[in-house]
């Protein structure tokens, strides 16, 4: 900011919160180093989504190692769709090594509720106080104690049932919650952002939440100033701005050409597209 | 059926069994979350496939959860193509669990014969009475106890090679039995349907059998009255129907664009569609 | 060879190494069937690259079976992504069957250095002599104790930083080594193989480096007189010339439709655009 001489001087203004756009820059030049710990139906294209945005994904996911790797990863997603017993002790393995070293992590509850192995992990891992909480409604409710879970991994509410469910969560645990749905929520206990991009062909495709809760840990490594809310936000906004674009550009054709296609719009995905098309209330 | 006056009243005809498009429309109207129990090579092909569709897929293959799992779900697919311990436990625990709750499940019993963990599971699993058996020639051979398995995940079979195999399991377990290859094969123990649609390229991509299991079980759900032998015949039916329109559409592209192409016409496969192409003798 | 008469009789002259091309030819005329127990992310991509060209993959990776199955298939591939513990007794057994059996096998230690568990079994497993060892600069640097190994999956090094490395895993464990990169390095210990091709979209998406290794085993069963340095350099060139093609296909579209294009490439690959392609130093 210049201040041009002869005008009247005035302090600088608060900038304010980095934009989507530019946290998607910050992202791409710092390549983080994202573990996942995730379900064995979307490894692959969680990798593929993390390369395609600039990222680096590492599925170190076995006992011993997890640990070790979660000092040095940027960032951490826990994904409990498919927890075998290897797996679960692997995250609690990495939950608290990345809680000790300061690495931020994700914890997504997949299907939680009815399903009684991970819903007891679920709740064991919160405690270790995640940076960020992602699911969707009927996920965020059962965690909170609030809801008996979903139909698998669907939800039937919609995001704002789950926002007081969300607003405790994020208070109790010191998380920043993302509440997925046709409106995304994104909450620190305090600010609600509500989030208005994406298409219903997210649905139609496996991975469309899991992949969006690695890209919520790469973000999360590049906050500014620390701010996870903003990061998070930016997650969720560049990441469903993509599958806009995505949509538009294979209108018709279905759910396999999407999927193609949303690789193809996260890679080329720039912050003069996110300004023009992100929908924040 | 409206019945004007002035005409010779005649009981209504028997419409017969239900095509394989209005088996099709239910199914989608239906919904059914469908249990994959399946090998890590095509879960997430398997997931797509059934989203495509409009079923539900939930991979809940972990013991404990996986006979909770089996009460609830619309139908079970257990696929033995890669089975780690934990999936043989979850496997045992699932069908015994769909059995008792009358949960209609698949039987794949992948590349058994030579390779002997799977092929004495797939043995104890029949014994359970599975709804459907599905595989290749020489997988329902070995399984029948009259070949040594095939050469892999491949066959060197003809279906018809496998009808004697296949109609005496049948009528052991009370299943219904689908045996793939250039002509499907489906049969009860009485009834036989030879289905002549598909494309080699089904063959070329990894997933083209597996997922067929999948989407057998997803069937299963809204067989009408009861009838598993006509809803197996519309999963073929309109599985392979689908894989023929990908084939027309990307005709001389390769397997890469045919598998992307094939998600497409499920998700697109409408009655009509099927009616035009289907071949059944 | 004819010799016409009237001209001078000479000897025919060794006709050299069979080419690249010759060996996608006896390759795909011998749909060897290739083992794979490797990593979760990749298995699909795997499956579909192996499919593509020709070749039968057969993901046998749990204890009991992979011995058994290591004894019958064409060619194994042992790849340390995801190395569960079941996993890693597959991985063991099958290594000494195969050894034991004269099936040829590649290893591909990746990731190993920092992360423990994988780098005690590759230094294990490297002791059993594999046919081919695969692995990027820092890979190599580490099996070769030269190094403390990437960046999780990435390498900082060039190839050329791992020549030395390379040569002295050859002579020491009998094995080819082949290190990726930009320009490929395959080397017996005395010969060396710069290999030039390919294009940086293959390090944009997941399973780039993992199938290749799968794609070594298929061209191994088909070593000319025994020639697996051919056979890898053969291996290596149609691979990279393959996703030249694809790049070129579908130049700025993104990686998404890279990875689509690459396997109908791999499908559609004839000896003449390899001959035309190929660049070796």
């Amino acid at each position: 900011m210049s201040i041009r001489p002869g005008t009247s001087t005035t302090l600088p203004t608060d900038p304010g919160p980095l934009s989507p756009g530019a946290h998607l820059e910050r992202m791409r030049s710092a390549a983080p180093l994202v573990q996942c710990i995730t379900n064995h139906v979307v490894t692959n294209v969680t990798a593929n989504v993390l390369l395609a945005q600039g990222a680096s994904p590492a599925m170190v996911d076995i006992p011993v190692e997890a640990g070790v790797f979660a000092r040095i990863a940027s960032g951490l997603l826990i994904n409990l769709g498919t927890p075998t017993s290897e797996q679960r002790d692997a995250a609690r393995e990495a939950a608290v090594a990345a809680s000790a070293a300061g690495t931020p992590w994700v914890l997504d509850p997949v299907a939680i509720g009815a399903l009684p192995v991970r819903t007891e992990l679920a709740h064991e891992l919160v405690a270790l106080r995640p940076s960020v909480i992602r699911g969707n409604p009927s996920e965020i409710l059962a965690l909170a104690g609030a809801g008996a879970g979903g139909r698998g991994v669907d939800s039937v509410a919609g995001t704002d049932d789950a926002l007081d469910a969300a607003r405790m969560l994020a208070r109790t645990h010191g998380s920043v919650v993302a509440v997925s749905g046709a409106v995304d929520l994104v909450t620190d206990g305090d600010r609600i952002a509500r989030l208005a991009n994406g298409t219903e062909l997210l649905t139609l495709i496996t991975g469309g939440g899991c992949a969006l809760g690695a890209t919520i840990a790469a973000y999360l490594s590049v906050a500014h100033d620390g701010d996870l809310f903003e990061a998070t936000v930016a997650a969720v906004t560049n990441y469903t701005v993509a599958a806009e674009v995505a949509a538009d550009a294979t209108r018709g054709a279905g759910p396999g050409s999407f999927a193609v296609a949303f690789i193809d719009a996260l890679h080329a995905l720039d912050a003069a597209t996110v300004a023009d098309r992100a929908v924040r209330s």
